[in-house]
């Protein structure tokens, strides 16, 4: 059985510049969860869209054969970091059927903030 | 490869009346984050739907190609602006393929409360 | 064109019991955003499932042409009321194709909490 | 009708390991929400993916014809616990269709975070 598929978007896309917390897991953050439930390795591209500038990318990621990566939009460094309070979007491109799922901790307060929404397969 | 859909749909609408900071970042807004990854630019009509009366619109939006705008219904103001603390749904129309998702931030309180949802691709 | 779909089910259900205020806008509740984009009036049946009883329903409400109804499930009082702090899920079948979105505030702390899904399209 | 899939995927999946209470409703958790509509018992396998070792599975649990179990992976017990503050993701199968939500409770902080989102139908 194929689990998943090779494209997916995340039109919403905001990293708080602010965090309350400078742990790791309170850092106020933007994750695409990946699932790569099959048997071979996926080469992923990703490519980031602004409101007033070309797209950005592609950012190469791996997903290993069965392992999930949850990948930080703010860890992506090449070509070049992604803005923070800035609005973007993602298109999510696989050489595998991955599920890609989107994730926001918001930390600007003491209190977080969570949104979460499935990404939208595309092909 | 086309990404996205003409026509989506949100059902879930209201944008909170209160906001305990006038930074634009912190006012309780509704968002509709659309993505038009492709290569045309795509022209967008909003229609705004309410429990007691006729709908409202078109709104015009324009989303050039390979960019993302990310739309406060709290900004619509042509024909009328958008009612707070009402409940209401919205149809998005466009004239390319597009991806949208919806997003609230929740400012009544300090602590902001967040939700998002992928829209739903109608056609 | 038809917008939405005339069955919808949502999986998650669970009314907080506990509020910090009765304000209608801050009680703790779980609603279905119901968007009725079309030009003929809906006559919708929601069914609840529980846990470790038979479901119970038909709950009937109407929405008209062109209206949004985002119903409460903390008002449905027929044929019973919803109870408060127990798992549940629900299915809402339409004569008409709708568009539903799942959303819940959790009031039971001052500082709200909200999640949203869009329900999953049956048929 | 038939109500759902009978494979879904999850590719988020985090349970933090702290909670400001311990009372059950308040202590942070993630939780598969599953509706068996349909008129025949449901067997399910869940499957947890992680980053950096092999999935483990199968997790089984049974949801009865017109019923919901809304499962707390915390409480996933065999073949081993869910570590928590750790990354996974998940794929729940099922013989017969069900329909699939997830939930994240986050109380790591006294008033709650929530998201939530519709599983992805695989098949």
């Amino acid at each position: 059985m194929t689990i998943g598929h090779r494209c997916w978007a995340i039109a919403e896309g905001y990293i708080p510049g602010d965090s309350f917390s400078e742990e790791p897991e309170f850092v106020s953050h933007e994750t695409a969860c990946i699932l790569n439930a099959g048997g071979r390795d996926a080469d992923i591209e990703i490519t980031i869209y602004f409101e007033d500038r070309e797209p950005c990318g592609p950012y190469r990621v791996s997903v290993p054969a069965r392992r999930t990566v949850h990948l930080r939009f703010n860890d992506l460094e090449d070509p070049e970091p992604v803005p923070r309070d800035t609005d973007y979007a993602s298109v999510i491109a696989s050489t595998e059927p991955i599920v890609v799922q989107h994730t926001r901790l918001d930390s600007r307060h003491p209190n977080v903030a969570l949104l979460s929404a499935m990404a939208h397969p595309v092909a």
